[in-house]
Parts: structure tokens; C-alpha cells; sequence
């Protein structure tokens, strides 16, 4: 049987592409998934990489978000200046040989300056599920986002670069003879509460994970659970500004944002989990609408 | 013409070995080097290399500083717990085929944990040329080390990775397509002070300057200053208890430590840079009179 969708979403980042066969409602009719993210294509690559993905299903118009609006990406979505609602730009548009394409453009900040792709989306899916609501968006991520909503606005966002770090600390220094895999929960939370209460000595606090490890045999799960907790306590240091005494939405559901909230809730703060696949779709239909209104 | 060294001095780190022939009261009567450091052996490869290096030398005892000592290295020699004077450990003893050697140990401290293998060399040399020096003594290079001096004792002491970090996110984060090569003393300075006065904020501050680099074209030199002096600045901020109020001494001749120094000028200490190189010598010289005295 042909899929014959209404429109197609799809959710292009950095090292995966994902696209859904779409109800003109909203309900999902099929998807399919690939590695073919931004990193591994050229300009070239992008149109040939989504006809595959959508091969089996009838042509219809897409609508994309995420790093393939990028400088880098198929087609340049340039930023929207926040404040603003988090669908407010106009669409870059592009096309394979089969599909027409519109892309949602991301979100910028003049100062402190800052960027966002696709994470817009998410936003604008919660908020679509939730009207009306006031607060803070924690999107946990390699490049983790802060973003103050009110009166359906984004008004303003910080990016915390704390799992990008991680990996490099982890992979790239002296920590790596010291981090090994595996997970310990008091090492998270010994981690988080230094992190958290003395971020002026995350630079010192570091090293000394690699001394008890020489001096003590600190086991390499722990020594790993506590540089996370250093690093997401310090990041919460840095954006005290963003969660204290605000409402707080954590969009994503895996090990990473489990973290997020444990580490908030320390703090007296009950943040709300929120599936991030559903935010993400329920974002491209609200997109799909406005599409639909001006096309 | 052979030369017949009384010692021969030994520096042996991670990445390079460097040997001198040494006459009894401490002149430098030839020397060489190779980039055979402790990273690029095996436990088998340590003595040939050190024959190598010295074949056109007659033999002569050897006395050795640096990670050629660790666990990792030809013969641990175990750390000396401080507080107590830079030398104060026994010599671990090993040979080549031609060459009996002494190496120095390094220095641990219990809490916070804490090790240094090759600095206390350094120290020692320092303490040599100044005696009854008081202070703190800041030895900067991938793992910085902060020393507490008093009484020709080691204190305590207190690494930051900070060169190791900065090495990490410049080559392998998001920043490695925001930094480039080259300098700008300005970027250098804002971030110092950003990083000083609001070290809680490192983690947020680090994307800025990617997004920077996206939406204000900010140009990769400054980029890279910038984060230097981020990080050099929140290692300011964890070592305060270091070096406020305190006479400092930088050991270090390079580009590095004289970041240091001008980072701390603008904390108002007036830091004394020291040359590395004779320190090293001055610490290998009192190490091998102690070694004679006991021989």
C-alpha cells in the first residue's frame, strides 16, 4: 500500500535525519530515519538523502527544521531576532527533484549573543500543547539551551555548552585515564553539589578527580558521575537567573535530561519532563498551519 | 674531544627528554635532546633511549626528574606526602646498560587530592637561588600548578588543568570552528575579566563566543584570546586563596606564563617570572649533592 501523506515532517540535525508521513490533522502515517545528518553531506548530498528516505511515500510538501537551515546546511534560514513567538520567521524554501521544501529558520540573541536551530520547533510544539504557559524551557543537549518564555514569546535564551565539554574532557585530556564508563548516583551528586556551590573551582576541582584516582584508586564510574555533576552544577550556577523561582519544563526523556531534573530538584525546583519527539512533531504541525495559511 | 660529565642531569617528561653533562659544582658542559619522551615508550624503551641520547658521553651517575618516575614510567618512585621540603623523598634507582640512575620523586597531598611529578624539581631550584623565601609559586603548563611556600616547605598545592582544557575545546567542541590561529591581547583581557569576576558564568560564556563568531562575524584570534582568558580567569578565581596577598613567582619563560603574570598584574600582584630551564638545573644539582651525601 502507497503512503500518500499530506505533508512530510522532517527533523534534520547534525547526525541524524528523521522524516514523518503526516495527517493534514497531525497523526503520523509512517517514518523513517537515517545518519544522514548535516555533518556527513555537502551542499549536493541533501536532496538525493531525503528523496531516499521518502522514496516509498507520495510526494507532498515538507516542512523541516534543525542545523539543514544552517549556513552549512541545504539552504539558509537566516535567524529570527528574539523577542519573539518561536515560529515568527519566514520559511527558506528548496527542492529535490520530487519534494518542495520549507525550512523553519532558527532563533538569535544580539547580547549575549546566541543561537538556536531547531530547537524553535520543540518550543513552539510545548507551547502549542500548553497555552498560555509562563517559565523556563531546559532543552538538555550537546549544546544545552535556557530559554524564558512569556506571552507565548521567546524572550530571551542561553546556550551552555556542558555536554560538548564533557565529551572533550572525557575523551580529549588527562581525565580520560580517569573516566571510564559505567555510572555511580552519590558521584553525581557529590559532583553536582561542589559544582553547583563552588563554581569558582571547577577549574581546580577537575584535576583532582585524576588525583584520587592515582592516590586512591577513585573508581572510574565515579570519577566520571562526578565531573558530569561538576559540570552540570556549574551550569546551573551560571543560569541561576534562568530557573530560580520560575516554572521549569525539561524537553526530552532520555538518561541526559533524567540528569537535568535530578540536578534542579536539589535546587527546590519540580521541573516537568516533556517527550521530545512529540514536542518536535507537534512543532512542525503548528508550522505545517501557518504554511497552509499563507501558501 | 669525549666529555666526562661528574652527572648527568635528567629531565624527563611526557613528551620530551632532555639531558645535560654536568660537572661536580653544577656547570653545564654539553647537552642534548629528543623528543623520546615517557608518552612514546614502552617500559623497554626507557633505557635505550637515555643511552642514545648520552652514547658521546663518558658514563656518569645519572639523576633524573619528571614522569619518568610514575607508574607509567621506568621506575615509579612513589610520591613524598607534603607538607615537607621539595626534595625530601628517596631516590628510586634503576640502570641502563652503561648508566646507574636516581630519580626524584614527586609530591601528593591528601586533600584536596593532589600530585606533581618534575615541579618539585623546579621548586627545589627556586628555593636554592632564593633561600627563606615565602610565598606562592605558580609553575603554568597543561596541568598549572599553584604552591603554597613557607619555611623552604611545601605547604600545599593545587592543579588546574586549565592548558589541558583549553587544548580540548579549541580542537575537539563547536569552538573548534570559532578559534583560529593568532592572538589579540584585547580579547585576551575581556575575557580575563569576565572570567575573574564571574567565574559561575564559564559554562554560559563559552557559546557566546561561537555565536559570535556566526551572527557578529567576532574574528577566530579573538575568539581564542578570549577563551583564554576565560579560563585563565576562572582558574584566578579558584586559586584566590593561592595567591591574594601573597609574593608570587612565576616559573616559566614562554608565552604561557607570561599570561599568568599578566593576568595577575591586573589583580595587583606583581608576579616574578623565573627562568624554567636553570630552575630545573639549580633543583637536579641540590638533588644530586643530597644523592652524594648519601651515596
Amino acid at each position: 500500500m502507497t503512503i500518500s501523506p499530506a505533508w512530510i515532517a522532517v527533523d534534520w540535525g547534525t547526525s541524524n535525519l528523521r522524516v514523518w508521513a503526516m495527517s493534514d490533522s497531525g497523526s503520523v502515517l509512517a517514518e523513517a530515519t537515517s545518519d544522514e545528518g548535516m555533518g556527513t553531506l555537502d551542499q549536493a548530498g541533501f536532496a538525493p538523502a531525503l528523496d531516499r528516505l521518502c522514496a516509498d511515500w507520495d510526494a507532498a510538501p515538507v516542512i523541516a527544521c534543525g542545523m539543514v537551515g544552517s549556513r552549512q546546511g541545504w539552504a539558509e534560514a537566516p535567524y529570527t531576532a528574539v523577542p519573539c513567538t518561536p515560529l515568527s520567521g519566514g520559511f527558506a524554501t528548496t527542492h529535490s527533484s520530487r519534494l518542495s521544501v520549507n525550512i523553519i529558520p532558527g532563533l538569535k540573541q544580539a547580547s549575549p549573543a546566541d543561537v538556536m536551530r531547531g530547537e524553535e520547533t520543540q518550543i513552539a510544539g510545548f507551547l502549542a500543547q500548553n497555552p498560555r504557559w509562563d517559565g523556563v524551557i531546559c532543552l538538555p543537549g550537546t549544546h544545552t539551551k535556557w530559554v524564558h518564555i512569556s506571552a507565548d514569546e521567546v524572550v530571551s535564551f542561553q546556550t551552555c555548552m556542558t555536554g560538548d565539554m564533557f565529551a572533550a574532557l572525557t575523551g580529549h585530556t588527562v581525565l580520560r585515564h580517569s573516566c571510564g564508563d559505567g555510572w555511580d548516583d552519590d558521584g553525581f551528586a557529590t559532583g553536582l553539589d561542589d559544582g553547583i556551590s563552588r563554581p569558582e573551582r571547577l577549574a581546580a576541582r577537575m584535576f583532582t578527580l585524576r588525583a584520587e584516582g592515582l592516590l586512591n584508586g577513585l573508581p572510574q564510574a565515579q570519577a566520571r558521575a562526578r565531573l558530569s555533576g561538576l559540570l552540570i552544577g556549574a551550569e546551573l550556577a551560571a543560569t541561576k537567573p534562568y530557573w530560580l523561582g520560575q516554572q521549569v519544563a525539561v524537553i526530552g526523556a532520555g538518561a541526559l535530561s533524567h540528569l537535568y531534573v535530578t540536578a534542579l530538584s536539589t535546587q527546590g525546583v519540580a521541573a516537568t519532563q516533556v517527550n521530545a519527539e512529540r514536542a518536535t512533531l507537534t512543532g512542525l504541525t503548528a508550522a505545517y498551519r501557518l504554511w497552509k495559511e499563507t501558501a
